[in-house]
């Protein structure tokens, strides 16, 4: 009944054959790399790019024709004056930076794919203060992006054109932790592993986790409704947010900042802020609740030859695992092959497709036994062909780092066409197959891995260079097929600058109208976040 | 360090010495009523009152005087004519109830606490169908009262004077169901039982339970944002509905029905409609996401001197029962005094507060194993002074009992003034505590009770027979009590017409006038659901 040691032991026997060739790869925060990679730059090939605003990179002539993508034309917003500094160096004293040098890594997305050339960055440090400035730049018809870490992939947190840029740098104070009910209170800029960090000295953890965490904000994170590694087991920020704070348009302060995990008192306003990228209010602090620190935690990287075993070992460890189950993410054999050329990680099992399954629990000896049992049943139902398995902090780290270099693997492949899609999971892997038959030879590599367990695909295509030939055959074709299966064209990444015109593929025209009016009463001069998240057809 | 069965069974002799006094109960159905008595008319002597639109119970002369619960003035919308009744059994032949003998039971809620005077119920069964009653209904200024299984108990779920009552009871069809990702996607006038059975024989549960599951409708439950007995484990209904279909006051289809864990395009629409009680639009459709059944359950009823002490076992529980426990609910020796008294239950423990844990897992060994470890400690820490577990079925419903009826013993035990309040977990008790010592002999009984897990507090009090200077006694002092410690006056019962105006306990003014708004930009000319959730002063 019990799983013994020696039973384990022998169960790891079986599975361990290739154990020893993982260990070797340099481990140091590569947990933290889920979306991005730890190194700016290395997404430089990303399949968008606008410098709009700016002619540094581009002269009028080489300039790319505008596409759906890239920006509408300035809108009609004021420009500031000596005036409006005037008026903020007097409510921010020492926090207005004008010097273009330190503006410089503002107004740059971190994937260096957008650029803005807004001239001044405020840093309040209270609610108030972001009161006080959203009052005046309405009333002066001022435009103002909000923005967190900057770590964004749609160009949501960087100014399009000379917006001012709010920064929720200095609001990084926690307010409150209770550790009986786990209810966690902090203002908006407060980074991400900072709390992570709090938590975890008082047994806690934070219920989401990605790869930016070294960077991001807590605000940008809700803002986005930023998705991660952790979604799987603790769920969306739309059930982990207990309470927002948020800042209106014309400078009220909405305060929807319950510590409550029950509260029906008329309609869920807060709900409304989480994920609209800063176009409906700023997010000037949040309350969450905030799950126990797992006692053990364990990760197996297991071998499947087909999709179709991959996702009946998903449905074996949704019943084995059961409540422990805490990461089901994949990669294919292209992934495998990207790795293996570009960072020379070896592969600790030969397959088509790879599965990390990670374990978090209360108790060690009962999880150690719960994963046995399911890679048992998997290996001699032969849904698995090959695995491994790791519980020490440092081997972990080294199987997960597999799934999560594959970014990094594919910067040096080449020129990257990046996707990001949520699919029925029984069709996840279909796109990438029927991608790969349509792209032929022209692209140099089609491959797929994500969150099986969410049903999130990152398609990624790459090439020698920029192939107009080739976007032309990968778009619209990703968004119609997406569509076509009812599927998300932007699963966690959101809309921002970049993807907001194919919003249509993912939602019907009455949902984005809705949309639009939300906006217009929230928002009326549209000065908060413009050209981001909603179609050009709809800005007020 | 494994639990052997031998330890198991000492440490149940240790705690099961009073293990056989509790397995008399009449179990049939009653986990079942957790929120409310099976038996309908037992809270007749709820607090509030309200005949409005009919004197059946009262002349003008006893009619209680306006109060903020009162309803106001019947609005001015149109009356329905024969050629609106002409124009309904066109769309829905067979499906127009006129017969008032027919529309009793809908003109009346579970409480028998509100009375409507509708003349006419309508039973589509396809979205469409909505929609061409609403469009109607919006152009003929006629107001509509959407209706579940009318279960709810604020007054929410039936007309105030003569509104149409549109019933989802015949949209009653599952649309799909996936097994791999465990999503659910069905009509709303599915019964939630129907559905927890559907889902039973596919492995599954419903992320939610309430006592009303015979009757309700999910369609209802995500309207009112229903809490009940799982959201502890499974979150609420923010981060389980993954998809809606709504109708909105115009006729318009807003097609939100995704089923995808992740879809960052654009705002969360849905959310407004989760929690807003059928004012906002009627929900048509909705996905779900759906746990897999556990493989075992387990119910430990224990009893503690001090309220402190039981947080103490809280903390402790979350810690070592992890990832397994699935409620934690209390009651106090009052409750138990009722429940002797009046049904004459028997209790298993005798202490000041009671608690009862249950945990859902995977693994029956390694649950049993994880609560007797659990147990131990408390015991040995001296948190918990006595206790007994149950395993089987029929014991864990006879102990589960204990905790739920006593909204039935209640009803016996007089008059009783009702609330439902979150409050920060600490504080819970000591709104009792100060109840009781407030109003002194004036009441019969001052009791608490509900889920601790949650933060939520029911607080009853009752007395020989309706006392207005009871009533003066307790109210608003229990709603600016609730309000000083940042609670909520509605944890889990929403406004519906009963406590639309105590809004302003729980919510500040600014978020009021914003709901108001999305009321207005959503139905302009206020058809849906007139009189509930929005405070009089926030009607379009």
């Amino acid at each position: 009944m019990m799983g013994t040691l020696p039973r384990m032991l022998k169960l790891r026997a079986v599975l361990g054959r290739h154990q020893n060739l993982c260990w070797n790869f340099p481990s140091q925060a590569l947990k933290q790399q889920s979306c991005l990679s730890s190194r700016p730059g290395l997404l430089l090939g990303s399949s968008w790019q606008c410098e709009v605003g700016s002619k540094r990179h581009h002269t009028e002539a080489d300039r790319p024709k505008p596409a759906p993508a890239a920006a509408p034309d300035r809108l009609p917003f004021s420009r500031i004056t000596e005036e409006d500094l005037a008026f903020f160096r007097n409510i921010l004293p020492g926090r207005v930076v004008t010097d273009p040098d330190l503006l410089e890594s503002n107004n740059e997305d971190w994937l260096k794919s957008v650029r803005g050339s807004s001239e001044v960055l405020l840093r309040p440090q209270t609610s108030q203060e972001v009161s006080q400035i959203l009052k005046y730049c309405n009333s002066r018809n001022l435009a103002v992006n909000p923005q967190g870490g900057n770590t964004g992939l749609v160009g949501g947190s960087v100014p399009v054109y000379d917006e001012i840029i709010l920064s929720t740098a200095l609001m990084n104070h926690i307010r409150s932790f209770d550790s009986i009910s786990g209810i966690l209170t902090c203002q908006a800029g407060c980074v991400l592993e900072d709390l992570s960090l709090y938590l975890e000295q008082r047994d806690h953890i934070m219920p989401l986790d990605l790869g930016a965490k070294g960077s991001c904000h807590i605000g940008g994170n809700v803002a986005t409704n930023a998705g991660g590694l952790r979604l799987l087991r603790y769920g969306s920020l739309h059930g982990t947010v207990l309470g927002l704070e948020v800042v209106l348009a014309d400078g009220q302060v909405l305060d929807c900042l319950a510590t409550l995990r029950k509260d029906n008192t008329g309609y869920d306003l807060k709900q409304l802020f989480i994920g609209s990228e800063g176009t409906l209010g700023v997010i000037t602090a949040a309350s969450i609740l905030c799950p126990r620190k797992p006692k053990s935690v364990n990760v197996a990287f297991l071998g499947c030859e087909t999709f179709e075993q991959l996702l009946k070992t998903f449905q074996l460890c949704r019943g084995m695992l059961g409540e422990i189950l805490s990461a089901y993410e994949f990669l294919d054999s292209e992934c495998m092959r990207l790795l293996n050329t570009h960072l020379k990680l070896t592969n600790p099992v030969h397959c088509q497709f790879y599965i990390v399954i990670e374990t978090s629990g209360s108790e060690p000896t009962h999880d150690e036994e719960k994963l046995h049992n399911f890679l048992e049943e998997a290996m001699t139902s032969s849904l698995v062909s090959e695995g491994t398995v790791a519980t020490e902090d440092s081997k972990i780290k080294a199987l997960w780092s597999l799934r999560e270099r594959v970014t990094e693997a594919l910067a040096h492949d080449g020129y990257t066409y990046k996707y990001d899609v949520s699919l029925p999971v029984e069709e996840l892997y279909q796109l990438v197959t029927d991608m790969r038959e349509r792209v032929g030879g022209r692209a140099k590599s089609v491959v797929g891995y994500g969150h099986v367990g969410d049903g999130n695909l990152h398609l990624n295509i790459t090439s020698q260079a920029k192939d107009p030939a080739l976007l032309a055959d990968i778009e619209p074709f990703v968004y119609e097929w997406t569509a076509k299966h009812r599927g998300s064209i932007s699963a966690e990444h959101g809309l921002g600058l970049k993807k907001r015109n194919y919003i249509y593929y993912s939602k019907p025209s009455q949902a984005v109208a809705l949309m639009g009016q939300i906006k217009a009463l929230l928002d009326p001069k549209g000065i908060l976040n413009p050209y981001k998240t909603l179609p050009d057809d709809q800005k007020p």
